[in-house]
């Protein structure tokens, strides 16, 4: 497409272009909206995609993302080993440990199976989990993959695999979001609320 | 914030966090992704950054946006060195330039004028624009400033500022847009669309 703009801003066009939710439009914008800073801005930018790959490594233990062999979390004594939280990816991480609902230790799936989107069990970090709960002494290990169907999946291959364990597998409670109306649940959200509901008196 | 995210990742949403319409979680997220894509890929980001202020310059005649002293623009004989079009930025250059309506010069203004955010005569090319218009033979000069309140005050500032001139000073035309809905026009719309109406038969 011919473009009166110059070619450095065409470029860096592109490069917005290519990350996820960004449109022509947009990344067009985001270029002469950095043109319009100061280089040094720019410039910090540019050190903090190059620092990227080479400053972050995966955990040897729980495939966290890391700054050393041995992620932040894993590193805390503090913690309860005894419990094992498996999530899909880091940010998951990141948002369960925000919340003061978790003290335990955490294993990053690095996503779910998916046969649509070619993601099989070599794929992901399960095996892996396997062999940490033979070495390590698990009393609880909390399944908390996300409500759909490849969550769903994956949790079932993990108790299946799991077979005759004396470990407690449990996954997080379902139910209405906080602040979510009634009127606009899904049917699925209803039947899991009703299923799990408690007594209040 | 306390963050379980190696420091490489946490700095990369910071500068995410910088630009227009990124929010935390859409940061992380596009830090995530990066993370995610070959190493390849992310260092030519960093290039297109530091390329963008090095290589980008204002053409010295439109201030339209350039790789050298005068823009791609300004540099092609072909076009009717008569009309001139007065627009905000460079992303008005590049929209305009890409339909088929026109095909004379440009001139960018470098903004509005917008007392509100400190936007007065001597940040924009005003002056310059005057100082062509001297130099050079105009015979229409077209207005084509977004249709806001700055937009208008600054197009009643370049028409007073010129006073009494053979040129012919026009302004874009108002009414609906294509594919617009009656129903969801605001009244300003509808009054310039009423005002402007063509006869059929």
């Amino acid at each position: 497409m011919r473009s009166t703009l110059p070619k450095a801003v065409r470029d860096l066009t592109q490069e917005f272009l290519r990350l996820p939710g960004v449109g022509p439009k947009t990344a067009q914008r985001l270029a002469i909206h950095l043109l319009r800073q100061p280089s040094a801005v720019v410039i910090k930018f540019a050190d903090a995609l190059r620092n990227l790959h080479a400053n972050v490594r995966v955990c040897s233990t729980c495939f966290n993302l890391a700054e050393d062999d041995v992620c932040s979390i894993c590193k805390e004594a503090t913690r309860d080993q005894k419990v094992l939280c498996v999530v899909e990816d880091p940010l998951d991480v990141e948002a369960i440990d925000k919340t003061d609902s978790y003290n335990g230790l955490y294993h990053v799936l690095g996503g779910v199976l998916s046969p649509m989107e070619g993601v099989g069990v070599d794929q992901l970090t399960i095996k892996e989990l396997l062999e940490r709960l033979e070495k390590q002494e698990v009393s609880e290990l909390i399944l908390a993959l996300d409500q759909n169907m490849e969550g769903e999946a994956t949790s079932r291959y993990i108790i299946d695999r799991l077979g005759d364990t004396p470990i407690h597998i449990t996954r997080l409670a379902r139910g209405l979001p906080t602040g979510g109306d009634i009127e606009f649940a899904d049917a699925m959200t209803l039947n899991a609320a009703f299923e799990g509901r408690k007594r209040l008196k």
